[in-house]
């Protein structure tokens, strides 16, 4: 795989957007991969991604931003270009559940997850010698009832610390502050264990299996001051029935949980995903 | 296909009972074209359904009920034994999608609905053409906020005329007063448009399009006095994206609503469905 | 929905192509309501497809047509631009099995298939009076071993006739002889009852009961000389097991086979189905 | 979870198999946690699976299998009853691809594989040393052109030297000579990379590009004499795109099949497959 530039843009809609920003790519002789667009003819709003081969680009990223920033500016755009050669910085928050933990170092080992691991953050000391196999820093940061602010502060530091791009709730179960929430907006993926909106909040397959529903499903989405309700990026489902006890809703669960996690987490390492209110856009390939 | 005789069983969980059973179909030389057994080991409740061959039940089914009376009472089960040749009257109640009513008189036309679909009531009078085709009675049954006691009691007058077995609410938009629902409990079978508990009650393809899920849904369900809330028979979803407006959901929605519908209601006609509480026992095939 | 015009180009891949095209449609001040791009690295062709309001294109289509044929001509596109007001006129092909006929013509009742139905043709007589409830006509063109030459060519003297555009094997059952196959090419569309490349040509629920599939499904492609193996437009599958029979597997079968042909077809109708070699691109949404 | 004993029936179908079976249970008093029943109608032939609480078995599973044995007699019955106290060991057969291994390995160290994995044969050395990290150990048993023979006779000489209940064959690449096929009949289980019938033998998922299918899939199989034919456990497919690239399409695939392997080696260890013909019967949960 060839290195590409991720040009990402939204911006209200008008005439003449596409034809500016591929006016813009073409003077430069660039080449074109990837090419995504999405017009949201409710709200008058225009969302695109290219993806543009790294080498074709004359004077690389710098010489793009520079000379695509009028443009932008004409256009209202909020817009991003990042380099796929340098891939974005991870760390994991767990729990004592292992399988999405497991999942994911297994993937970014096998150079299947286009981002880096750079630490593990549990508030339980059960998962360290996975992560040490990985050779992947594993911090234990207890949370109780007693020292949250501590803990969480003592968390994001460690996130400063390791200058992290993304921070994946791999079955976390805590609930960060809002003040995080906020502060990290759209930098905090979480996989939650229902098929959202349906059962929020704690011991989701207990509330499937109450409820007699016939499929049960996991929703990866950015953690916001709301819990469980901010922007979905994926969700799956898989079928049960009258057999299957809550156990085995989590057993069944567990691999609906990982892959979606997985792919909703692609996504958003390849600028696939662009956030618009409390919904998003994903480019999904 | 030959005509069967389809037996069901729910009852406390205890040793003997399958033996029980076993022992009386067996006796009488009967053939066992299908079984299905389920232990709910949480509540300690047990369910069965086999399918007999009628031809092979020495005196019919007035013979098997009266002998088999001592064992249901032994075993303290609710039970039933229904015939396939005498089909369940079914009333399709329909408003002004006609989607899932033209599904299913379809369906029954081609023989392929195990049941007979005996009358149509409306609140409007704009599928009347369909249903005339296929020579099914039309009853326009208008209701409006001040008609609501007598156009029910005008539409259940009706079906009981019609000797209706099963109501279903083909997309019918209204919703039944709560005496109605307990009268009729268990016989009444909703579909709708959501896959819940997410998005119950008005419009929810407007709700998922606002909370932007990934996958669009509907349940097909048992009606009672809780909106919405019933035991669910079936469910499936549909996956949609930042592309599908509401009225594209609503399309790819209807595919979903018709073939959950059917799918539903036929394990209601062939009585695979054993309500138990507010969840359902659904041996499926 | 307001009318649009679908422009559709494919051609070699290089750079300037989007800007080229983007210029032209901005230049006249254009809306483009929906954008599609597909590069095809592996070899080296570029596909796109636009949808513009027509309201927004001055002197309407002649007048977009003649300015862009330049811009074709120097990047060498085949390319078409259609108008949705223009909707493609359809001929049904069809057996003795109605399930795929009855839900296409309900959709065009409802206004819900972008295309007009203008003819069933069918080498039986039975499904004339479906047919004549939608008032559309229906021609009886029996075919036999003996006749094969004549009957063909009188179905396609009334595909002529009533002017079609594109040609549904809604479950035909018959094989239609290879010049039919190139006259056509890219404007028949069949149904089969399977998951292809598994179980092509006959039976294929049988084949797929002899080989114990766990999935069951159906494919919607184009028709070429070479039977089942033309381009692949969509497909679907649906969940099986050891309890099904064959007649099963056909109750279950037919309602993928409905909504994967309605799916691929609507695809065809709105231009989002770009043929390249034996393969489509398909712009769904 | 408390011990089951799992009891497998297949036989021609008679009238009193079910009561002879259940009478028996009952009469030692014993708790039947799950019970599942099929009648090949076609082939007159009968299956049933029983798990049965082990603990309210009086005198355990000689005195069960000897009371047992008339009845089996009586009834022609191909038939096993297995403790869940003593799961099935598994020896893993890898090649260079880990994603499968690695999966199960997770799942069997979470506890949540009803088996154990007792070794690791690979033809090649490079993943040592994720297995073992699981503390299982691994064996290099390179297979070349010339050594074929030899090869996979030491590595059966393993299989019997680890008391190995089951084969998996977890992306192994090889094809096992006829002779083995036969002798560990039912006893290796394949994951294939596509949805067969389609696309057996070499590169799944470049015939599967090559021909523009719109999903891609997995099979988990017995292996037997002929490649990829053998009776067929699960199956399950992803939605691709005309945008998948071959690279794309193995990525996707590999959730598949590790989900699928993972699934299908689950109902194996529990006892749910029954082997009939080349078809198997499977009372999944």
């Amino acid at each position: 795989m060839q290195p590409v530039y991720r040009l990402t843009i939204a911006c209200p809609d008008r005439v003449g957007i596409v034809a500016a920003v591929a006016n813009y790519i073409a003077g430069m002789g660039a080449t074109i991969v990837e090419a995504n667009h999405h017009t949201d003819t409710v709200n008058g709003w225009f969302f695109m991604r290219h993806e543009i081969l790294a080498s074709s680009v004359p004077g690389g990223l710098e010489t793009f931003r520079d000379g695509f920033a009028p443009i932008a500016q004409q256009f209202d755009m909020r817009w991003q270009i990042t380099d796929s050669a340098k891939p974005k910085r991870i760390a994991l928050f767990v729990s004592k559940e292992s399988h999405c933990m497991a999942d994911l170092l297994h993937r970014w080992h096998e150079g299947d997850l286009p981002g880096e691991i750079v630490c593990v953050i549990s508030n339980h000391d059960l998962l360290r010698e996975q992560a040490d196999w990985y050779g992947v820093p594993f911090h234990h940061v207890p949370v109780t009832a007693d020292n949250k602010p501590q803990a969480f502060a003592e968390a994001f530091r460690l996130v400063e610390h390791y200058q992290v791009d993304v921070v994946v709730l791999a079955r976390y179960m805590q609930i960060l502050p809002p003040e995080i929430c906020s502060a990290y907006a759209g930098q905090v993926i979480n996989i939650h264990h229902s098929f959202l909106p349906s059962f929020a909040g704690a011991r989701p397959y207990h509330q499937a299996y109450e409820r007699g529903v016939k499929l049960i499903g996991a929703t990866c989405h950015y953690v916001t001051e709301v819990l469980d309700a901010g922007p979905i990026i994926e969700q799956d489902v898989i079928r049960v029935n009258h057999g299957h006890t809550i156990e085995d809703m989590r057993r069944l669960g567990r691999d609906v949980e990982k892959t979606v996690l997985a792919r909703g987490l692609r996504y958003h390492l390849e600028d696939r995903v662009l956030i618009h209110g409390n919904k998003t856009v994903v480019f999904a390939n």
